[in-house]
């Protein structure tokens, strides 16, 4: 344990290298159809896989349990604390936005005393671990970082870091993943071409009824029936979607109003806090959500 | 108290850090509904919240109230002047703004001697310290900025700071709050989906009539009887807004004409200044407005 | 006297800290109504003033004035040459233009020597030294900084200083004044509904005739004829902006023009070169301006 | 093997100085045309190269072969562990972007220590070492990028790195290889002449369907009559383009369904995710390629 | 003399301190009205200067002229080998481009050793020197520089440099001179008023045939009949505006030409390149000049 | 030689200052009109040129052949190698473009040990070394980088270093040159009036079919009847201009296409990879072009 590690123990928090979080337990993930298979079939052959789908539909722990699922004894840095109790692979998420650069990914020189220290930024630090490197969002990002992965997803497998003249070979086990969801795609943040066919494409929509039921439940803690109301709900919002609705509720939502009844908050006001109220500012989209929301829970 | 906090002393003025900033009493709060109570629930439940509405109505003076009310005795950094003396959580407050980057919501390296050292960005130190984060107008921040909180939102509640290749959990007590003014809203600065599902929203309006008259009189010192022409006169406002004004008067400004008034400046004078010129430059609507003032201040 | 100012003095110029600079003498000014009164009572209550008023209406010199006229003893610094001598309230004025940061108000870190040293920028020095704090030109400046300043004028008085992780309490006496031009007023430019509610506005116009002759007489030295000679222009001009005119002439350049005739500059000449050409290059319009200055000058 | 090459052996990944690394065998390359003959002419009149055509036909892989044919035994640098064993070319890649600058090519001071270090660039290094130096999709990059190459292209053969006040002729074996998808040509990003007339251009297409299958059975495993039915899908997916599709599919991404087959996917949902789904996300376009792969493995 | 002039001389060039720079002998300048006696008033009271007029019409020699004109005994700095022998007053010029920041005018802080050391930007020098400031082309700078003026343009006099927290008031002697060319006015780049009113403004011309030829004479040393025929050339050139021409042509470029053919040029050809083909690229408009030069030199 | 310098020429580059750069030998340059008589009388003026024509016409050879006749011993800098061994006047060509700033034509400091250095841009040392400095492409560069060059061009021949307060006088020898090409004249791009009549113009076109035969058998060593030829094939494609091609071919692509034909590559595949796919992506202009290839060789 770093000193750094002891002060945040003794403050009541807990910090991680990038390259060794994972998640603590098996992630709670139902599959909704092949998609495991595939996806171990693409790991398997080092094919880069990019997963399509709205808001909140699973994708971050969809990729969370392919970690955990593909896991193996984790080779570990010699007094990380971690020796050999690790089943998952590492995993290294970065939320992409219009100002990440390649800098943010690569990694960047800090001064430090007489001399400059490198600092590897999450990207390297996959590309050497061997970590499966998940960029969520990837038309976010600027266009640099973008084609920053272009050698890391052909038979090459290298990562350039131009500032130190290196290149670096992806060690075994590194896999890159990217998503992206339809919904926004525009003209301006579209995936360019030569990026996209870099990529095998996994469409996800949100889960079944029952199934999301399932997870409602298991998630929130609410009763079967509640969660099957809870259920029934996202669907028939996500039908009202043309009716001006951008974007249809996410699971993640139908948990939150799950928790809020758990906390004793009445079902129909849950609701207009967690769905009404969150899904939109505009009153006619309003009136038609709490619409359905009656219908559902008198 | 550090030689720093000596200064300040010495010179006339207070400072804190910025963790460690709290209410020094309890904050004046009338509540309108079961929004104490729906607060409650998230905190408990570790839920995001999102806070609606137009400006001045009192989000800010809520989410104090709330840090009040959810107190528990501080555990305290010794030496910080402040040992178990406290009962509020510690509230960190950021207001947003379209410059806002990354490394100013998470911290920077500083040169120091013969080394860098980071400083924690108030983001981290919410995320640390176990406070209630309130990110004031999230809306107006960059990109970055929004999606920097994701992974505090959902089941990992962590915080990478890449800078440093780390992944902090955030502590025991940590709550994002985010406010957001409908009415500003626009297709350039609307939250995206991603982020706005990732919140419960309660959404707040003006305070009623009687409501505001007793704020206004509890905070400007005024009579009752000219607190309640002043809330009649926010009432009475607010519904010209569709008469070209874009926003309606808030509370905070009628409390400044109580002010005003208080020190000797005749009511209609202190109305033109403290409403009629505060509200607009347009001379048609300032006249609307005059005819209101006129009605009620004869 | 330090190393600086003594270079300064034998050099022939002065310097002075920006928190210590204030008006050498009483500042000329000739109240129009009861703007004097009004800002007492904001002061006295600790409410925050906008100024609204076009170009060289003297805005900036009634600032000055209140800065004398409200002033106290200082509790000076040791060793900055004005203990006790000094009866004006100190006054910071910054002239805000749309590449102002928040850095430029707030401080910023300088490298020296083995460590950084902060330096506190204008508006922390006025917080910490309970000066009026003077924004000329606020919608000019970037959100950044118009975001910074709510804090400082709510119920909370305090400004967080991000980089160093601190909130600073402001010191009694220190009030904020904003000013504002709304003929500039453009859908970009606007003040935000969320800043303006938190200032009680004062509007100015140009003084009346016999006021401004008064003005003119005063500081340029003309023989009062002379003076309502110019300040008949001022009111004519002014009355042409409707022909193409944006903006009137300023009882500044009116000014200009009796200290031009002073020197021995004809009036007509003066005028051209003072008013005429100073306010517009367009060749309609100059010659409409012309003709008011033949009516007066022949 | 430098301390830090170690550090990487033993960490399980491998890293090189850029103008160092080539392939670790011979590409695998079938000519279509007598293209490898214009390039030999070219390398052997110092006559710069531009390569045309669509996403994955094949000009990385081209560029490659290239630097492996041209080999010669390498004047190696004492001690980099490579002395004599390498018949390639050095080839040094960069991948273009809107955000590539001259910097980026050229090279940049660190500080480092007592002085600061100069780190020369990966054009820089191309330069130094004769290599043959690769910019893909050149017209992505910045100006001043674009400027930068001209004295290498012409008679003059240098590159002047005017933050060090130098110049440096390129070393002998050195030639500047650049790409362009003429799809991608827009207004905004077309070479300019003064650039464009300083290259012979190559114009590449995807490979005939006989050559291409053969291709997909060499890099994904699979049979030679599913290699015949993929190549026949790619040729007749190209057909679609004036149906919407903006580009074909690239022969990668039908290696990649190769491959998934090889790993047991069925062929159809192979075809689903490595070409209809990786394509676009347009359902009607998704539809026709969806017909086009059921004509072919029903 | 500093080492650093020694290795100028040297080498064979001068260098001198921004301050300390001024005309080696009296600038050769034709008045053409009142505008001496304009600004030596304007000079004795204080008021700033705009000067207006079309390219190359002589606003910089004028400036220079009155420099020398309005001088005075410097007091120098010791040492640095001007003392007592200079008639004129320092004059520091600044050419505004739309990249020119408030830093670049005011100073900024250097690394040196242990500390930083501040270098006085040219507005500060001149500040502080009490030098004539001519600020030339002054829309084209960015508006944080306008605004930095401001306090430089009043009653004040005073330029508060905010990365040191001080102000300095300008020394006896300080003026500020700008210039400005009506002629590329546009809405975005216009001066805005609350910076134009704290100028009076000069409007120039470009001098009457007869005095042109003069100047032609005196600085290209042709014979007083080609200079009367270049002037005449002027003249008409001027008044082809209309026909396509955006601007006339400036003195500067009939005294070039006349320089061509004091070395053997034929003046058809020296007007061709010094006249048809510097004042346009638009082949009908170079035929309209190529017309008016042949009616004058056969 | 510097341990830089041996450095390079051990691993077989050759590297110089910038300043001390110039051509090994007498560039092949043949005159077409008066332009070396038009230059020489310019440098002995000190009038700056402005050379205009389209691409690859040889502006930058004929620089480089004017530095070399306008040669004299140079005054070289002790153990430089070159000491008086050169007849030409050193040349530095700085190619702009649109992230050229300022600093880097002027210079910068950098951080080295326990001070600054400041390091002399390529402007700089051409003004310090009397050299021809010649900026290609000028109207690609930022505005301030123009502005920055109006004191050189004018009788006070001075540059201002404002970051080091300095000003520097230009040595004899000095001569400002820049290029342009009216065909990428835009709105934006265009040269200012107060820019452009600071230089006396040029015009080059195309050689003439005779001459260009001459070049292009000179540079690629073909055969006279096939340099004919390709003479002939340049004019013809420059005339189909109006046909969608916008702007002809450069001498620069028919000496390629003979390189290459000496190299064994049949003619018309030449012409095919030389000039018609280098010119164009436009299938029916690289029709047209094909047929003027085919008539010309069959």
């Amino acid at each position: 344990m770093t000193t750094e590690e002891q002060v945040a123990a003794d403050a009541g928090y807990r910090q991680y290298a990038i390259e060794e979080y994972h998640p603590h337990a098996e992630p709670y993930y139902v599959p909704t159809g092949d998609e495991v298979e595939l996806f171990e079939a693409a790991f398997a052959s080092k094919v880069p896989v990019l997963l399509k789908g709205p808001t909140g539909c699973g994708k971050t722990r969809f990729v969370e349990y392919m970690a955990w699922k593909l896991g193996r004894p984790l080779t570990v840095v010699k007094g990380s604390g971690a020796e050999g109790s690790n089943e998952a692979l590492p995993l290294v998420t970065v939320a992409c936005h219009e100002d990440l650069t390649a800098s943010d990914l690569v990694g960047r020189y800090l001064l430090e005393g007489e001399s400059t220290r490198w600092i590897d930024g999450p990207l390297t630090r996959a590309v050497k671990a061997g970590a499966i490197c998940y960029l969520d969002e990837v038309v976010e990002a600027r266009k640099d970082t973008t084609v920053l992965i272009h050698p890391l997803t052909d038979h090459r497998r290298v990562l350039p870091i131009e500032k130190r003249g290196q290149i670096v070979e992806a060690r075994e086990g590194f896999l890159l993943v990217i998503s992206y969801n339809p919904g926004y795609q525009s003209a301006l943040k579209d995936l360019k071409h030569s990026t996209r066919q870099r990529f095998i494409s996994i469409e996800f929509t949100h889960p079944r009824k029952e199934l999301e039921a399932k997870i409602i439940a298991h998630e929130s803690g609410v009763a079967e029936e509640i969660a099957q109301d809870l259920a029934k709900l996202g669907e028939k919002v996500r039908n009202l979607r043309e009716h001006g609705l951008s974007e249809g509720v996410s699971t993640r939502l139908l948990v939150y109003v799950g928790k809020l009844i758990q906390r004793g908050i009445p079902p129909r006001r849950a609701c207009q806090v967690g769905v009404v109220w969150a899904l939109t500012d505009d009153l006619d989209v309003q009136r038609s959500i709490e619409e359905v929301v009656s219908s559902i829970f008198e």
